[in-house]
């Protein structure tokens, strides 16, 4: 494509999300709905004007993995570890349920083939984690106790997300399912989850040393991107979502992460305060175009809205992906309010269920009728899901435990 | 290409391209020179790690656009226009002499055919706007008398340059050259560069009203950059460079741009500070990308570095280039110091330089060692240019008219 039509589709989707994300807002409904609903009307469902080009998806990922990125920077290590037994159990009820509702419903129910089924659940064990994170920021909720526990969870989600996603490829492609390289995945995954946090920090005082040295002004934006997309790249590089990299990048650089030899790494409230103030303007640039890919890559136009075959499968998909995900959340221990804010922050699928649905259409697993009704319920849990969260915040936020007053941004 | 190797990539360009500019200004050279030199480290010249992929070029090319607005935003289109028709004569003698210099050498001397003596002497017409803006910002002459003169003449020279290409393109394919159509081109691309800024002057209002009505955070750097690639992409529909579109618009955000109904579109020196300061951080992480691939296109590897009639033939058109756009300035009326400062500054052909050849090369018109022999003219005259633009503000800085203290950045 020529440069002129991608500099002005680049102009055409940070014009139309931000009018989507304005609308949204005195609509009530949270900005990045409005950004996919910009996606949907400028992609290919209806007018057709943009594909998801893959310069437009590369800036898409790095949308993401920034927006991932700032949120490592606000998360609070010590909350994440204090919730992680818990958002490891709501990851593995949040994932078990989905993927046997999902299957079971498909198998018995509707009589589709096994391999089908078992994409079917996969698909519906997906968590946006990039859906879930704007919508709790957006409600000031994102370093609050429950808050953390989504966060936890929806990491876990991808993690395990990626190995089931390798295990039905394998299954798939060859009918059959190595033990062993599977392991070896998800101890890849896994462990460099716990690793990268920790080489991020000790990679910081060589950082800050460069900033101190640095001569030609400009030095924050380019070596943090630099940096984040080197944890985004080594992230992929091990098999793991890249967005992973881009959490663990952010995690390094948060005023409360700690390590046993944690003071001397510190780099002091100040600098990162500049460096959220100076990587701002670049994230906000750049989200816009993660949410608008979502739009994009869904194509409503190819659904045959008059089939009742369609209605009755999708209905039913998107009953259970919704049920099943809240009652994961409800299996641990805490007040019946904070389960269910649990729950439903877990239900959008996102992106992440887009690729597993795409990956199935392109293995030749899904037809284009089952395509199009996942595509549809994973379109659904997305778009709904940030009104419902924020209505049930308005009407019981009262009765989950208060936000720290300390992490509020400023 | 996978995104995990593009992630990689980016961050590698971002970094030997950070490595670069920090250790040319040790060296006492501009920043710009140190990441050229990164390109040419990483590129297929030395070390071969990155080819220029379509997402890097399209990076780079929204770093030159940005680049160009920033310089729009800082200059004083009053003095631009005072500065007019010297410029226009700079240009048009600096455009004339290397085109007659480099056919008649290529000519009648190297006995190459009309066509590629042609292709030859199109390409020492260029100028580097970018690298040439980028040294005198460097050296703080960018809104001083001579640096609008140089920055006028770099802008027609463009103009010029897009109307030779137009007419030398069609003759290579042809034979023949349409004169209808060639006007058409020229009445476009100069049509568009008077309008443009006042169409993007007009627009104005409407976005600060917007500025005012947004209620979700970031409308800045988006609204900014959006409004940029729109007039890049229109000055590329209409047929000119599209970093004539970036330099259209930031005029347009001047603060010292007038209309007749001028002060009623004036948005307010604290408006234009605020935009510069979010604008900042974005520009400095994209322009790498292009100075990085200006390294990245040249291949040094295939030049045949024994050849005699190589270094022969290389050497006269070295000459021949730098001593063309000096001759060209010397022919205005100014103070020798100044006529040479401006000269010197036009030397530099850059990536404009690079497209002529490469479109010679893509047409069939060079061989590869024409090829080879006109990149490394264009790769010298790029190289060294700000070294010795450098040195001559050194000796002789003194004896050019003051800079206008109110522009110095603060």
């Amino acid at each position: 494509m020529d440069t002129e039509q991608l500099l002005l589709q680049i102009a055409v989707i940070l014009v139309t999300a931000r009018l989507g994300a304005e609308l949204a807002v005195r609509l009530k409904a949270p900005p990045m709905i409005g950004e996919i609903c910009a996606g949907l009307l400028i992609g290919p469902s209806l007018l057709g004007w943009i594909a998801p080009h893959e310069v437009i998806k590369l800036l898409a990922e790095i949308g993401i993995i920034l927006l991932l990125f700032e949120v490592g920077v606000e998360t609070d290590i010590s909350k994440l570890i204090t919730a992680g037994p818990k958002a490891v159990v709501v990851a593995i009820t949040g994932f078990i349920l989905p993927f046997l509702g999902g299957f079971a419903l498909s198998y018995w129910l509707f009589d589709l083939p096994l391999l089908v089924a078992l994409f079917i659940g996969g698909t519906f064990t997906a968590t946006s984690i990039g859906i879930t994170v704007r919508i709790l920021a957006e409600l000031n909720r994102h370093t609050s106790y429950e808050g953390q526990i989504i966060l936890g969870a929806a990491v876990v989600d991808d993690i395990l997300g990626v190995f089931l996603l390798a295990v039905l490829y394998q299954f798939a492609k060859t009918g059959n399912v190595d033990a062993g390289e599977t392991l070896a995945i998800f101890l890849y995954v896994g462990g460099f989850f716990v690793i990268a946090p920790i080489l991020a920090k000790l990679m910081l005082p060589l950082f800050k040393r460069g900033f101190e040295l640095s001569r030609v002004p400009g030095v924050i934006p380019v070596a943090i991107v630099a940096f984040v997309l080197l944890f985004a790249g080594l992230s992929q590089w091990v098999g793991a979502p890249e967005i992973l990299g881009g959490f663990a990048a952010g995690l390094a650089l948060s005023r409360r992460f700690f390590l046993p030899f944690g003071a001397a790494l510190n780099l002091g409230a100040d600098f990162t305060h500049t460096l959220q103030h100076q990587m701002r303007p670049i994230i906000q640039l750049f989200t816009p175009f993660f949410f608008v890919t979502v739009g994009l890559s869904v194509d409503l136009s190819t659904v045959d809205w008059g089939s009742s075959f369609f209605w009755w499968f999708s209905l039913t998909m998107l009953f259970i992906a919704i049920v099943s995900k809240i009652a994961g959340a409800w299996l641990i221990r805490e007040s019946i309010y904070t389960r269910t804010a649990i729950g439903m922050a877990m239900v959008p699928r996102g992106e992440v269920g887009l690729i597993f649905a795409e990956l199935a259409r392109s293995a030749g697993v899904f037809d284009n009728d089952i395509y199009a009704a996942v595509t549809i319920v994973v379109a659904y849990t997305t778009l709904l899901a940030p009104f419902w969260i924020k209505s049930y915040y308005r009407l019981f936020g009262a009765r989950l435990p208060p936000a720290d007053e300390r992490d509020r941004p400023p």
